[in-house]
């Protein structure tokens, strides 16, 4: 009875996502493709996956490529919203639709899906349609949340519970699904499988969570990226929203002379901004939540119903992605 | 044990499309999904797919949702090619991209995706596998063909050889899945299957060509489009890679004063490249390649080992296609 570190995990997805790039080949469709996928990346949703499976089994053979269709997806789900958010660089790299154009982002991201689907199948028959049935209505869901993402940028209010639905659909369903997959083929049984779809959501939410703290707190040499594009590009965060809830008429009117402006210079616009975050403590009602996910997270894990030294790696990956960046 | 009516069957295609158009709702994402399925069109896929089902068994059900997903997959192609082409108009309505924006067109043709794949589960569980398969593989060649599609419009030369793989990706391989599938789900073995999907493929080719044929030569109250638009813009069609073929110097001088000149008065363009292709009977040769795939896809038909009577709304469908528009 063995459960295998993140270390090998890491080592096997690198190897079969290195298979499934060469299998591509140098085809005019697959280079995007190919190109995403190597960008690197801490290939957290296989990861999570088999670490679900290794719950309940110590063979991995079964889960492998359905955790890989996980990475291929969400791969997809990045080339298609960079173009969608008009985004220059990926990893430091630039974009797919940067390098190539457009076109080539659609087409070959169409692509994606269907080489995510492709793989979600290579797995013991029986499992494939409870297992197709989840990643359906996961992967519409992910849809519907860059849906709400795009619709808050026209919105002038948004509220905590729509962030926070937001996210849960752009994000943590796939981690959740992820999750649940491997359970799923692990052969677990429908209790287990929703707590490890239930961990699987509030890491994710915490995890997002902690993203947007970072983009505003983080230090940039941690981050590798500039520290507050979210408040240059207006974006309604967890931290924007608490702050136009709880400001007083001298906070309002600092957070109406800048947000929604462009023309204002971008130092001034970032200090400022942050002045009224630290005046108000939005920080703390962020880092309040991400402990209350990473709670609910960690006792749904605790319900599973499994000995306890299979779940040190899945205790030990929360830790590092929230730790991390706490 | 009877065979229904191509009649019958697009009024259980049009009740499942409006019953799929029903449960999406009013939801941001599916408004775009609902608009562009109900914009009509002769349901080809779903049909030929029931048609194809009715070849083995009288008992539909089981085939009636793939085949929708078909039609959806379709609906989707067709959702992100007219972004890639730069479309305005789709059978007469405005695009996606145009009524809403290309954010929309991509989210919700992403969505469309997921939505077939829903669908094509939706039948007997032992089928699903093989069904999946044969969509995957199917839906990657739709990709691939879009992909040559684009490429030739950079390409100098491409030979008849090239296009007619270019049509069989892009158009035929979904018409001949959509037929196998049919078959698939209604139990017919390897052989049969093998058979009608390769009449599928030699019906779409045959669909394709005569398409090209009437955007120059048919007559805009019958066709609904302006008559020329190919050689407008200067679209790689077997007339004129066959024009090229087959040009003596004189004629030779007449396409590269015209083809790829956009600064040319319109009428002028179209007669001037039409003179030519009437002078060098590229018409016979386009006639001639649709006549050899009819008769080729007829062939296929005949080698399925099933009662004359079964076949019969098979045939008479794909006369219509291709004698409505000869």
């Amino acid at each position: 009875m063995t459960v295998k570190t993140i270390d090998e995990l890491q080592q096997l997805i690198t190897k079969k996502i290195n298979g499934f790039c060469d299998k591509n080949g140098e085809g005019r469709i697959f280079q995007p493709v190919n190109y995403i996928m190597q960008l690197g990346g801490k290939r957290i949703r296989p990861a999570l996956s088999l670490m679900s499976a290794n719950l309940f089994t110590d063979e991995l053979d079964d889960a492998i490529y359905p955790a890989i269709a996980f990475e291929v997806f969400h791969n997809f789900t990045l080339m298609h919203d960079d173009i969608m958010d008009n985004a220059p660089l990926r990893r430091g790299k630039p974009t797919v639709h940067e390098k190539w154009d457009t076109n080539t982002a659609i087409l070959s991201g169409d692509a994606m899906m269907i080489q995510a689907y492709q793989l979600l199948i290579k797995t013991e028959p029986s499992k494939v349609i409870p297992l197709m049935r989840l990643f359906n209505q996961t992967a519409l869901e992910v849809c519907i949340g860059q849906q709400m993402d795009m619709d808050f940028e026209q919105k002038k209010q948004v509220t905590v519970q729509e962030y926070e639905e937001m996210i849960r659909l752009k994000t943590s369903v796939l981690l959740a699904s992820a999750m649940q997959s491997g359970a799923l083929i692990a052969g677990a049984d429908d209790v287990a499988q929703k707590n490890i779809y239930d961990f699987g959501i509030h890491l994710g939410l915490a995890f997002q969570l902690l993203d947007d703290y970072l983009d505003t707190f983080g230090e940039e040499d941690q981050t590798g990226k500039r520290r507050g594009g979210d408040i240059l590009s207006d974006k309604k965060t967890l931290l924007m929203i608490r702050a136009y809830e709880k400001a007083g008429p001298e906070e309002m009117k600092v957070l109406n002379t800048y947000i929604g402006n462009s023309s204002i210079q971008e130092e001034e616009k970032i200090n400022s901004v942050l002045s009224v975050y630290e005046k108000l403590k939005v920080a703390d009602d962020l880092k309040e939540k991400v402990l209350h996910h990473h709670d609910t997270a960690l006792q749904c894990l605790h319900q599973i119903n499994v000995d306890d030294f299979r779940k040190t790696e899945l205790k030990s990956i929360s830790n590092m992605l929230l730790g991390r960046k706490g």
